[in-house]
């Protein structure tokens, strides 16, 4: 085990991004989109960056997807000028909505009937309405079936010109718990089928409606997108461990790790540990087969960033800045305080928000949001 | 369910700090620090916060304990020059412990050999080391029993003046698998013999060395300390449901709830969904008495702050920015989406730690240190 083979020194815990694996996700999703001629509104609530950003611009992505107004701020501040908040209309954050809407296309989710006359006491600009249809998750939406929910917030919308119902959208975040391609299909066509019927329904009052979807089990593992308009997808940006269990991603296309160093060895417990905790990783997990749980899977570096596949070791335990890793008797009496280990994480959108910036293999360092 | 009693405006997820019960949980500690006549070395990890450490201060506190070297930078920025990295030494940053030894009293924590001889190759100024053992938690520290591997590491501190052996620390962490007083009595009545068994060990040749300890459940529910200097607890500042759980504290000395607006409600699901995610709560969890996993308790928000006892509403699950709520038939006809919901922590450490300020009851936003 040597220490880190960059031109660059790594002293703390740090979010590698192999910027050329990033970029390649975001190709293949494009391509893919292109083929099915379907918009693609990736989700930036996974980076959070204003650079990574712009890798979509590059590939001709002009609009995007995030999960709350502070997010929607920071993306305008760097040009893009239609977002979708895609997260339950929160009124109380009306001026906010002002200030966006006001200089862009602003679109809004709407998930129960209710709160659309409290945003009209403060709202001064038009904003894009989409109905949240609730298509098997059970998170949040409107039940599809439930006709009286959906007038009413059809009714709602009506009350003002500012608000433009845009169409349907849906998250089917159960894709997450299934790892085979045919049960994720079965429920996107489950999903394409349910906002399909709500839009033919309503298609002689509000023609042109658009049909949202987006999870990154679904885009990953379709080939062909028919029936609807948009994808939002925002994971695949850099995949993880969840996700390559799911059969989103192979291992290799996972392009982040975060790299810690070794602060001390206990061979006979077979354990090492990390500067790297909860506060770096957050806290997801995993089971491993033999029903151990994983806070993350451990890579050697190399010159072309980290090595695969992953090291038998893995992370069992996080305390705020201690990461505790199970390692064999080989691995631990080659690694030494001082080492620098990498670790693909559980779940990229957690482990990305609890970092403050990423740092490319070349050694750049790219910012992102803040936390609020 | 009325909307947010007090003068200023909440309307995104906010860390809702109760100053009174802070302060009081600051001075209860430094009280009982003083009967016994120990040195109280405040951990900051938990509070990261100039202000916050300034409130300490006003009570006489004048060292402090941290978790990692930037958090030691960020407290000495604010006039704190006595502070203990209380996390095994990384010796990649012995640029940073340069910069600070060469203004500040720095102690450093060593709990494996063969760490210092790579310091040394860098150190310019003088440090404090502290000996991590492990008197039973088995996350770090050396064994107390390891002859061997103390007296490498006292060998190490001996090849260099800039390094001086200032005594032997441990985090007893084990206390946290209890609830009872009797239990965690015990184990710290262990750690204080095993400790004072190695200072008598070694007084011929170090004479006066200092034992500093620091879990928050012994330091919360022992009466009175002797046989050791130095107390280095940190939660207690804010305590939090595992600390009420474990028998650390009550309820009504909890002294931070996160204020979230509640965006939709679900009645069928008896589910209310509120804007506050895995991002500001972190995802640690606790058991329910009928096993269901809790990651928080509500309270309703009134003009004191938040009523006690909590509601019997709790965050059952946690997507990036979604808290889910379970909610009895009651509380659900009564809450509506604009409203606040109050979350009491499950560990207030990370919660903090993933939040970027703090707001008192009177609408103050208190800053501390941004993630890496």
């Amino acid at each position: 085990m040597s220490t880190y083979p960059f031109q660059f020194e790594i002293e703390e815990p740090t979010l590698l991004l192999d910027k050329q694996k990033c970029v390649q996700n975001i190709k293949q999703l494009v391509g893919k989109a292109k083929k099915s001629n379907i918009n693609l509104r990736p989700h930036f609530k996974t980076h959070q960056s204003h650079e990574i950003g712009t890798w979509f611009k590059e590939y001709g992505i002009t609009c995007c997807t995030v999960s709350s107004l502070r997010m929607a701020q920071y993306f305008s501040e760097d040009g893009w000028n239609d977002i979708t908040v895609a997260f339950p209309l929160n009124y109380l954050e009306a001026d906010r909505i002002n200030t966006l809407a006001s200089k862009i296309n602003l679109n809004l989710l709407v998930s129960v009937p209710g709160v659309l006359p409290k945003l009209l006491k403060k709202l001064k600009y038009q904003v894009g309405i989409f109905m949240e249809i609730d298509t098997g998750y059970h998170r949040t939406g409107v039940d599809p079936t439930d006709d009286v929910a959906l007038e009413c917030i059809m009714e709602e919308i009506a009350l003002s010109p500012l608000l433009k119902l845009e169409g349907f959208l849906s998250h089917a975040g159960h894709t997450y718990n299934y790892s085979s391609k045919s049960d994720v299909e079965d429920i996107h066509l489950e999903e394409v089928r349910i906002l399909n019927g709500l839009k033919d329904k309503y298609k002689s009052k509000y023609p042109g409606l658009k049909l949202s979807i987006g999870d990154t089990p679904s885009v990953s593992m379709m080939d062909h997108f028919s029936g609807v308009d948009e994808l939002r997808a925002g994971n695949f940006v850099f995949y993880d461990l969840t996700q390559s269990i799911i059969g989103s991603c192979s291992l290799d296309q996972i392009a982040i790790a975060l790299v810690c160093p070794v602060v001390a060895t206990y061979p006979e417990r077979k354990e090492i540990i990390i500067y790297g905790g909860g506060v770096h990783f957050s806290k997801d997990s995993l089971k491993n087969e033999d029903d151990s749980t994983s806070y993350g899977a451990v890579v050697r570096m190399n010159s072309n960033g980290w090595e695969l596949p992953p090291t038998k070791m893995f992370v069992k335990a996080l305390s705020q800045e201690h990461g505790i890793i199970h390692a064999s008797e080989e691995d631990i009496n080659n690694i030494k305080p001082g080492d620098l280990l990498g670790v693909l994480p559980i779940h990229s959108c957690l482990t990305a928000d609890a970092m403050g910036s990423y740092v490319t293999l070349k050694g750049e360092r790219i910012s992102k949001l803040a936390s609020s």
